[in-house]
């Protein structure tokens, strides 16, 4: 367990001197006492009884004369002297598997019921929602003991990191003002003011570029928000997100402590396991589209978008010839693995994603090119397809003809689809991408550009000129933290002057009177002097899944909700007492819907 | 302010080179650039302009040629040279007042309302709503900006402590299941399960112990947790509780590890400050009692209760004859400073805090004691109450004969009222009070003792005999940490065996049914084999608020709530869309209260 830290003497406690798992052949000979759960026993006649017990730090066999009455999960406290085990009894694959304790008396502490399922590997198996109706058991096992010790890690590193780097702490309120915008808030009636209520935090955003306002210069804090938002795999209602602010800075100083504070925790939580870790690359908004298909690119493998318009520019092919784009992938080796049928799907999925069509291409012996287009292309525009792609015999060659960001898009997508590992494998490829486009689009009723971030997101310097006349080609000064195909987090340098702010809410058709109404405890401390700042957050929960190799960000939360918003260990959501509800002034006005489905019975109502 | 972090060179960025307040004669002939805010300027005819900038770091006066559009709280960043200040003109009372920043040239890079009120200490006397309304310019002032670089400083100490210490850090669910017992809690409605609701968390009990029941050994967290209590002046609805739990363990571990957390975290927010900082003492809940008559005593001064009973063995005063217990206390130099109105307000207030009467007595030349009831003492009994108490000429005695708790609880009270200083002031004096009774009296209508702690704090082993024999006689593992008089925090070492825990239940009337009814998803989980373990939590902002040297938590909080449970800055509660409560399945069934009082207008409405 890489991330176990074990100083050697701090768990020595009043009841213990050492951890199980801690004990080697350096030890021979001392008297030590352990406490931990059986996870074993092996009777051997009447004589000997082997015990594993088992702690956080891991297994240790104890030699136990005759016969104790010890089951599985039972908590003993076991003094004894360290043994070297008889030759040819070493067990190489456990860490005490040199030694073990012999001479034992054993103390039982606790007895216990049969657990539900094994404690070990084999939970894996076991339906989710019987883990997390169990889950006081299941943290007893070595994946859930090394993933809560590796978010603890990260938790540690990062804090370290930011408090070393200046900034400040700062709890800001759980109970928030109600936003108008808040469709997602969970809501908090109010005692004191019945009919009233408080929302807890999406994020601490307001806050955070009030405390810049207040001359707080750096802050920071690990958050605790909340979303009521429909559950998938990957969501929970809790999360936790680094946040920072940061005043009198610009891009560069905000990448730059983050970048940091990153590789600072992923190093911590990866250290020993192997996994490569290179330095963050950084990619425009642009580039990350033009040779990756999407704004969080995956760069563990290649793949990479290839650049084919100008091949075509008096092509006698009509689907290519005047395309605003074209652009394609090369997969190696995969002309083999996909039979006529795969491709079907493949044009399937390439014309979801919104392409008009995909002209998929493999590639035979000396860079011929077999595909239902091939007789409508010159044998020039083959040789430069081959070229470009680079192809070798046995790849497969998937081409789209489109607008130019439709074109990387389906390509980028199906790049995923078809190469990238699950997130939690292989290196670990941070990168950032800059210079987003600060409107995505128009609105096809108002004509106005849409906002890609919040409207208070900084302009490019460069393109401040262009917001009024060609809106579209402005780039923002706003950035994205990626890793593995996975988008951490986001930031901007904010708009800290009002004079920007009106025109950006002029070219959103935003008056001043509905910017008072929606933004205005934004708006008015900005009117007392606001420094420039600038800031980021990214979610905790999917950096210690990816760290710690795992694909569901449950397996990384200590407590965490089923997908239907369940806690099927203490039955959470419940009803409550009427008066309580009267006291708030609220009614419940449906029949309260019951919870249903802790898949295994509640705890509670079971014992 | 000691606990600003301004290590050389971390708070450079792309807009400037240092802190204001970092400038000093070392620096005399760089060229600098610093941004921040304007203190204060005063224009020299035509010629010359003084501003002082500030930023959290401190003041800097720049010399401006001519003149600059720079108001109050405008933004500038200033590049200029650091210059020794003209003989004569140095100014000592300020960190930077050595030198000057001339040679300047301005940029404004924000213009500024003027604020509502000086942001200097001119504003501590401005009422407090204003300033929880104008929160966001508050902070900008010294005395904020200290208190949570203060707070920040001690979050940072406690989690490396902890961390050191082999704890790891896990983040407990703020979506709770409601507790029968929960009439404080706040509740949040489920619109997945309409009808029902969830419960924030007023504490993580429920959760650490079922990590010690998860094998996670040692865990901390400083934990946001909420209870919807009527705001006094020292409770918010929100607080932040450091909480821990070890597995394992006996008193002195878990007593160890806290204290030299807490002594780290103290060392950082005074470091400078010249306050001291003792080793923690350690009294039993007897010997407060006794000695204190309080269990969180205060130790930063005198004024012990002293034993008298004793000397009135055989006493002809019938008020003190045959008393239970008689004590008294000294006040030094009392006698002049009470008048016999002042001597009547403190006999009131004794028979208020249930003493049956409050004896005193004046010192008087040569140990005589002038007191109403001296003529009904003997010579020997007067002389012996000036040797116990060491009473010297105008001291004051009071004296009180009654059963031992209340003889010392009133005494106890009396002596924090005449003697305490603010919390905040002096030394600090950190205590450890153990041994707490098991149980506190005896319920009138069941006859059956009620507990002191919770139903799950374990005996004192050598007091288990006792438990039914003899309850109130029963000591038990729990413990408090007490500062200035201020409780911090308590814990306990936990039953962890079920038959010890029906043996309480037994005592306490609570049958097995009910106990599975009120406790079942404690109890069942323990079933599946529950290590020892013990715990521990403390306040936060009751630790900060002294360490700052503040009377009031709200002063170490960036952002609390008014005595009202209002925040005049956001203006929250507020109500909430009709739609939105209807998916929560719940309506308002009150016409909702307008929560009134932002006493200065709301920042929102105002702009």
């Amino acid at each position: 367990m890489s991330t176990a830290s074990s100083t050697p003497g701090t768990h020595s406690t009043a009841m213990r001197t050492h951890l199980c798992g801690d004990l080697r052949l350096d030890n021979a000979g001392q008297r030590v006492t352990v406490c931990g759960w059986v996870a074993h026993r092996r009777q051997h006649g009447q004589s000997l009884m082997f015990v594993d017990l088992r702690d956080h730090s891991g297994l240790l066999q104890c030699v136990v004369d005759g016969s104790v009455d010890a089951r599985s999960e039972y908590v003993l406290r076991i003094t004894g002297t360290v043994s070297v085990r008889p030759e040819g009894t070493a067990n190489p694959g456990l860490a005490t598997g040199d030694v073990e304790l012999t001479d034992c008396s054993v103390e039982v502490l606790s007895t216990a019921t049969p657990p539900p399922f094994p404690l070990d590997e084999r939970a894996d198996s076991v339906e989710e929602g019987t883990r997390l109706a169990y889950r006081y058991l299941d943290l007893r096992r070595e994946r859930m003991q090394r993933n809560l010790r590796t978010r603890s890690a990260v938790l540690g590193a990062l804090r370290s990191a930011f408090a070393d780097s200046g900034f400040v702490e700062v709890e800001t309120p759980l109970l928030m003002p109600s936003t108008p915008e808040g469709a997602r808030e969970f809501v908090v009636p109010s005692r004191q003011f019945p009919g009233s209520f408080y929302a807890l935090p999406q994020s601490p955003q307001l806050f955070k570029q009030l405390l810049m306002v207040g001359g707080m210069d750096r802050y920071f804090q690990l958050a605790r928000c909340l979303r009521d938002e429909d559950l998938r795999a990957d969501r929970q209602y809790e999360f936790t997100q680094l946040d920072l602010e940061m005043s009198f800075v610009d891009v560069d100083d905000v990448l730059g402590v983050v970048s940091s504070a990153v590789l600072a925790a992923a190093g911590a939580a990866v250290a020993g396991s192997g996994r490569a870790m290179p330095p963050i690359e950084r990619l425009t908004w642009h580039d990350a589209m033009n040779r990756f298909g999407v704004d969080k690119p995956d760069l563990r493998f290649g793949m990479e978008l290839v650049e084919l318009t100008a091949i075509f520019g008096n092509s006698g092919f009509k689907a290519f010839a005047g395309a605003p784009a074209i652009k394609g992938i090369r997969v190696p080796g995969g002309s083999a693995t996909h039979n006529r049928k795969a491709l079907d799907t493949l044009t399937d999925r390439a014309k979801k994603l919104g392409a008009k069509g995909l002209v998929w291409m493999r590639v035979a012996a000396a860079g011929a090119l077999e595909s239902p287009v091939a007789k409508f292309l010159s044998a020039e525009e083959l040789a430069a397809i081959v070229t470009a792609t680079q192809a070798q015999e046995g790849d497969l060659l998937l081409l789209v003809a489109d607008e130019w960001e439709t074109a990387c898009e389906v390509l980028g997508q199906l790049r995923n689809d078809l190469g990238r590992p699950p997130a939690g494998e292989g290196e670990l490829r941070f990168v950032w991408v800059v210079d987003f486009p600060l409107f995505v689009g128009v609105d096809a009723t108002t004509g106005r550009p849409k906002p890609g971030h919040h409207p208070f997101t900084r302009p490019h310097p460069s393109d401040v000129e262009k917001m009024e006349s060609d809106p579209l080609a402005v780039r923002s000064l706003a950035y994205d933290l990626v890793l593995n195909g996975w988008e951490l987090g986001s930031g901007s340098i904010r708009i800290h002057e009002s004079e920007l702010q009106q025109r950006i809410f002029g070219l959103l058709g935003i008056s001043p009177d509905e910017a008072r109404q929606r933004f205005g405890f934004f708006l008015t401390p900005f009117g007392y002097g606001a420094p420039p700042h600038g800031g980021f957050a990214f979610g905790i929960d999917r950096l210690v899944a990816i760290l710690a190799g795992e694909d569901n960000i449950r397996e990384v939360i200590a407590f965490p909700k089923t997908q239907s918003g369940l806690d099927p260990m203490t039955g959470a959501p419940t009803t409550v007492d009427e008066r309580q509800l009267r006291e708030l002034g609220i009614r419940v006005v449906v029949p309260a819907t019951v919870p249903q489905a802790a898949p295994s019975p509640r705890p509670a109502a079971a014992s």
